[in-house]
């Protein structure tokens, strides 16, 4: 029995790595719309965030079979509870790159950032795309070293997130409220998905290792 | 075996209807400090979001212990991992308000939201306030018609959310580009605790009924 779990959580361990990898697919997609107006890539977007609603379902079903199967104990059910909220975490990084690709098509045929903001807004997607990476990366390769880079990942679309604010906040902000609504909800949005895949990345450590993750206090600040 | 299984997961239910009456504690406090610029209530609602933060602990830890001493299967065990999903949710609850009494709190001794839309915020808060009564209703009492009637709540939430980014959006609008932007933030922190407390209503139906909750798509929209 006890290879049987081991097989069956690596399996669910296998599914979740998919969903990281299409949430990169999200953000890479909803960030090409936000630069380029491209509508083609929003609809993209929020098809592959359709994708990984379906597989939330998936991910819950084989955690409850192993759960009800395996009946597993001690940390063998931690990691499994584990399991389940990192389903949630993956879930909410779809719903939140598929935030930022609708924010977009909602301002076609115009573009959603203006133009001096683009190259800013082009370095929160690479970095939403980087910590995506490198949550697939842990769930795969659980090791403590790749989860702490996360934290520095996280760290810089903090800054970015934070330059963003600054810029639209600014007295010569010189494009309108609309543009600043905008770019604050999508702000709000790239930041939340990094504090997801931090999440992701301290919680699989403790699902791979049966060591305490720490809490993600990064979305206590603002 | 299964009167102590009931018991325990009564006194689990329990614990999230004290979490949900923080919840709402929280979210009144961050309101009024919004409002009237009161720091004293800011400080509330941050210091009743740590007693919330406090008790996410305290409930994974009892589901935990249920899944392992009592080996709960098919819809039981379902019930527990439920449990665990709206210990998250009530979680989100708390961080929420703290985030709208942080926002407040940024400004003094000035006031977040300029005067002529106070009324407005007053009843996004009122609105919070009620879903969140009728969630921890729910909770101790769950009955479908109770939990339907957040549905109506959360419509009302959306509309009043609606207003507000209308309001902020108009050409009209003279307050400036810093209180657009933090009426944007406080609006989405509303609007996802009303989406919070609406999931809470629908998974504790589960809980109690075991009949499969609808997944919660209020925030697909935006």
């Amino acid at each position: 029995m006890r290879t049987e779990y081991h097989e069956e959580l690596a399996h669910l361990a296998e599914l979740l790595h998919r969903m990281c990898v299409r949430d990169r697919a999200v953000i890479a997609n909803a960030t090409n719309t936000v630069i380029t107006g491209d509508v083609e890539q929003a609809q993209n977007a929020i098809d592959i965030g359709g994708e990984v609603e379906r597989m939330v379902a998936e991910a819950e079903g084989e955690a409850l079979r192993l759960l009800a199967l395996q009946a597993p104990v001690a940390r063998e059910l931690r990691q499994v509870v584990t399991g389940i909220q990192l389903t949630a975490a993956l879930h909410r990084m779809g719903i939140l790159g598929t935030h930022i690709a609708t924010a977009a098509r909602r301002r076609h045929p115009g573009l959603v950032v203006p133009e001096p903001v683009r190259p800013l807004v082009a370095r929160m997607g690479a970095a939403a795309v980087a910590i995506a990476t490198s949550a697939a990366t842990v769930l795969v390769t659980p090791d403590p070293e790749s989860a702490a880079m996360l934290d520095g990942q996280d760290d810089l679309m903090d800054r970015l997130h934070e330059e963003l604010l600054t810029t639209v906040l600014d007295p010569g902000w010189g494009h309108g409220v609309t543009a600043a609504v905008d770019l604050t909800l999508v702000g709000r949005y790239y930041e939340r998905f990094a504090d997801n895949a931090v999440e992701v990345g301290r919680r699989t450590i403790f699902l791979a290792t049966g060591e305490t993750a720490e809490r993600n206090s990064t979305d206590q600040r603002d």
